[in-house]
């Protein structure tokens, strides 16, 4: 049976020629020793890694789960090794600061090592998934004391962190939290309460684990605002046991092997992470990486489900096609890859995964530049982060689940049996959908807060930045295709402008997910007419035409549902009754 | 937590007005005696039956699996109990003729109970769910002798049938089978083959099974012309094992309490059904009403996931909204049912599943009309079943799993958690994609054989029926949607004289998933237009007031996809290359 390989070519495409990354890192005094060659290398080492020592645990990791047993948690078997050989290999600093003892190396490689780290095992990921962005929260709002304490051992592995939002009543809406931090007669913080949903809250992995718990300071006003942030580690700086209980784990859909817990903090000494109500601000700088993450999630089953389904069609003869390529013998049956509706499904997988590659990894990179940048410019690159950055996670995770419910058709009964190891990843690609902000707050916090906002003023630099792209076109097709990137961008421009005229407060809330999926559309496009334009120059070369392709299958076909999306964007003016 | 209540004033308008069922049956002899009140007395019973012995089995069933040892298989406890209650009510033989020891009642009555069967139990409901088509396909073409021994335990349930088509190289390619039919000396047929995830192939509901099996007669051509149906049970007659061996179950995604087996066949003993090489013409009369009772499990699962998510969406508190209905209390927050983008998912969810409702039943009520029939009209009936079942088969349960995993997602991380049980909904949904022909190869079946193979006259006559519905709309929103149905109507004849017209030969086959799609859509602005005219007369009562709503919010909404199909109808003009 055919398992994952990771995409190196394509990772290499996007990474030098796409986004041109090199020339971008030569600039940055900080990753001025990073090169192409560099990051090849690291990125064959990581899938080497990843392949080697994650696949073999992933479909096991499935069927054994976690076991919870008087407080403690049992990873899979083997778990605890990978991690440890994960450590000894230096990946958890990858793209930490060497001051730190991390390598200093690009974000942007972080997350294409992630991506294949996710596609080789989601539930192993969970453990180390959260790490850079619990990192770079307390680099950013932590004290030098706790910096000085913790920061070493989240990125050479010794600790890995959680971060701890959710209660039973407060999902979504963080506002209504309850957890409690009281100041004790020595001054220091005790928290109590209690969290649930909290992947990694209790594990075997490493001994300590360090908790971020969002918490209320006594008297602190209701909802978001009187929010903060703590510091609250399994065991103290001085190996004391601290007041933070695992009471139980979830049973899941997927993604069996990351353990789910539910913690109880009892008078738990915590550390302010920081301003008093300050947490959400502190949070948010976890936010856009961690929600990347998420995203890159999706696009990894998205690349695993459709390499999986593409050597399974391949394989799997089923009846005579109508047409079959040059030179494929006459047989009794012909490869199911032959058939047309299958076709179809391997055509969209590639065009959507190759697609959503381009934007992940220019969001990653995007997060690179800001951090180098200064003043107007890094504003202008935080916004449009931060545009990217819901479609990334709620545009990616959606397609990684429906592109691997659309493999899983292509191994036909087959793909319902556990065996074939794609209904895992139908399963374990739902949850992403869900968490770090479900898809349709995502859709609220693009549309509402990053669009609106501003006065769509970073809208307009995003499809500004598509025109140019389109402006670049020079064959007959590539100009056929600007075109269409042209009138879509006039169409959602359009349409915003609108929708800042309409006195309807509801609107926006309405039209919210449709203006995802056609923001996501357009951005698709960009990136498929600037791959093509790349692809022109190499086009004898199979990669390149097989990207030609790819793109032409994009424009021609998934190209529609931006037309339909902007539609819905219209009808959503009417009003929604409310449902009884 | 709520659980599934039948929806029975749904399916009693179905049936009273939208179909006009009793009408029909009055002039039928056979139905003579049934009405609207002996009808909904039925479904009543059925559906205690199903809501008190059927539910409290799901997620016990779901967890427990079924156990296979020493070639015996074990289905979960209460199980065999539930389906004796079953057998002692009576409903096996529910639309079985009464000369066969059946209530002689209407197959559409069958499909609703069955709707609501699936909806409690789907696992359960695999066991006994294809016994009505193996009882027509025997009643058809059995012989004198087959008919007298076999009939009757089907009816009374004694005895469970199969259907055993696929062996491991033969799954969509029937024609590919090698399971061998040899003459022994004593004149009888002797079946040797493996065949592989046969349904309900072994399990302890019955002592005896009835395996309905394809194989080929020796010297019989190759392809599905050389293959020939027999009927091969567990105990012969004289209660003799049979040499049929179940060497093992499918570990599945979901409806793990349905036993999914290999078996191997070793000289067993059978006794030929219809005509030497025969078999597929046989197996086709089980297929109507098999697929359209696959279609229904897709809309059971929509019903059943839609209420869930209702009721969870007004039990849960998360977040202010920015409007709520008139008289709600302000809160902290308020019900999730009130925020837009979960207003959507529950409005679609109703208008899709009410929708689907009326054309499956649709489908079963022609099934009882056909039968009725003579001549012209039974052919013109039949041709128009032809048309719909791969609709209510593909489109149906391609729904079923998208409206699960969307009132998943209403439910955040509770849905991806085993106990909330909508996880098991996408799981269990997820298979009827794939089985009885999968969604691919209905979309063939219904634009090449069904649309194509009789020059489109079929498809001219249902257009033609959509029209007669939209000619009696007569308020000012009702003659709007009927402007809507005409364009549509016109839009997807002229794309077909089109088709025909074209010399490509793949055309047909890169646009038949489309193609299924808009006539799903073109049927479902049926349903709706009808739905909303019947309303009309009694908009004074909610039921009745929440028709016209969701029919709104189908026009305006869900409309919008029939226009995006047919787009791609035309797109699917442009080759498709092969994928290497």
């Amino acid at each position: 049976m055919h398992s994952y390989r990771a995409p190196l070519q394509d990772i290499r495409f996007v990474i030098d020629h796409w986004l041109q990354a090199p020339a971008a890192w030569a600039e940055c005094e900080r990753f001025a020793g990073v090169d192409s060659a560099l990051a090849q290398q690291l990125l064959e080492e990581g899938a080497r890694f990843a392949e080697q020592q994650l696949v073999p645990l992933n479909r096991p990791g499935d069927r054994e789960g976690c076991r919870f047993q008087d407080g403690h948690v049992s990873t899979p078997t083997g778990f605890r090794q990978a991690y440890q050989r994960y450590v000894d290999g230096g990946w958890p600093g990858l793209a930490c600061a060497q001051a730190h003892g991390g390598q200093g190396l690009p974000l942007l490689l972080g997350a294409a090592l992630h991506e294949v780290i996710y596609a080789c095992n989601h539930g192993w990921a969970m453990y180390s998934g959260i790490a850079h962005g619990a990192y770079e929260c307390l680099r950013q709002f932590g004290s030098a004391e706790l910096r000085q304490a913790w920061l070493g051992k989240i990125v050479s592995g010794e600790c890995l962190p959680t971060m701890c939002l959710t209660e039973p009543q407060a999902g979504s809406d963080v506002g209504l939290l309850r957890t409690q931090a009281r100041v004790d007669e020595a001054g220091a913080y005790r928290l109590t309460g209690n969290k649930v949903f909290i992947s990694g809250g209790e594990h075997d992995l490493t001994d300590n684990i360090l908790h971020l718990v969002l918490a209320r300071l006594p008297d602190a006003p209701a909802g978001s605002r009187g929010i903060s942030l703590f510091l609250v580690p399994k065991l103290t700086e001085q190996g004391r046991l601290n007041g933070v209980h695992c009471t139980g784990i979830e049973h899941k859909m997927g993604i069996h092997a990351s353990a789910t817990c539910s913690l109880s903090f009892d008078q738990a000494e915590g550390w302010l992470v920081g301003e008093p109500q300050g947490g959400l601000a502190a949070l948010f700088v976890m936010m856009n990486s961690a929600r990347t993450y998420v995203g890159l999630q999706g696009l990894a089953h998205a690349e695993s489900a459709g390499q999986r389904a593409l050597a399974y069609a391949q394989a799997r003869l089923q009846m005579r096609a109508v047409l079959r390529p040059e030179g494929a013998l006459a047989a009794a049956a012909d490869p199911v890859a032959f058939h047309p509706a299958v076709r179809q499904v391997l055509w969209q997988s590639r065009a959507m995964t190759e697609g959503m590659r381009a934007i992940g990894y220019w969001s990653a990179h995007l997060i690179d530049l800001a951090e180098q940048a200064q003043g107007m410019a890094r504003q202008a690159l935080e916004a449009r982060i931060a545009l990217l950055t819901p479609v990334v996670k709620a545009f990616f995770t959606e397609q990684g689940f429906q592109l691997a419910s659309d493999a899983l058709q292509v191994f036909g009964g087959y793909g319902y049996v556990t065996e074939s190891g794609i209904e895992q990843t139908v399963r374990d690609s739902r949850v992403a959908m869900i968490y770090e902000g479900t898809n349709e707050i995502q859709a609220n916090d693009l549309l509402l807060r990053k669009v609106l906002g501003d006065g769509g003023e970073a809208l307009q630099a995003l499809l500004a930045h598509v025109l140019e792209e389109a402006g670049l076109a020079s064959d007959a097709e590539g100009m056929r295709w600007a075109q269409q990137l042209r009138v879509a961008s006039d169409g959602l421009q359009a349409w915003v402008g609108g929708l800042v005229e309409h006195d309807d407060q509801e609107y926006a809330y309405r039209a919210a997910g449709d203006f995802l999926q056609a923001l996501a559309m357009l951005l698709l496009g960009h990136a498929w007419a600037r791959s093509a334009r790349l692809a022109l120059v190499h086009a004898d070369q199979p990669f390149y035409r097989r990207k030609r392709q790819t793109a032409a299958y994009f424009f021609d076909h998934l190209w529609l549902r931006f037309a339909y999306r902007l539609q819905r964007l219209h009808a959503a003016q009417l009003p929604l009754p409310f449902v009884g």
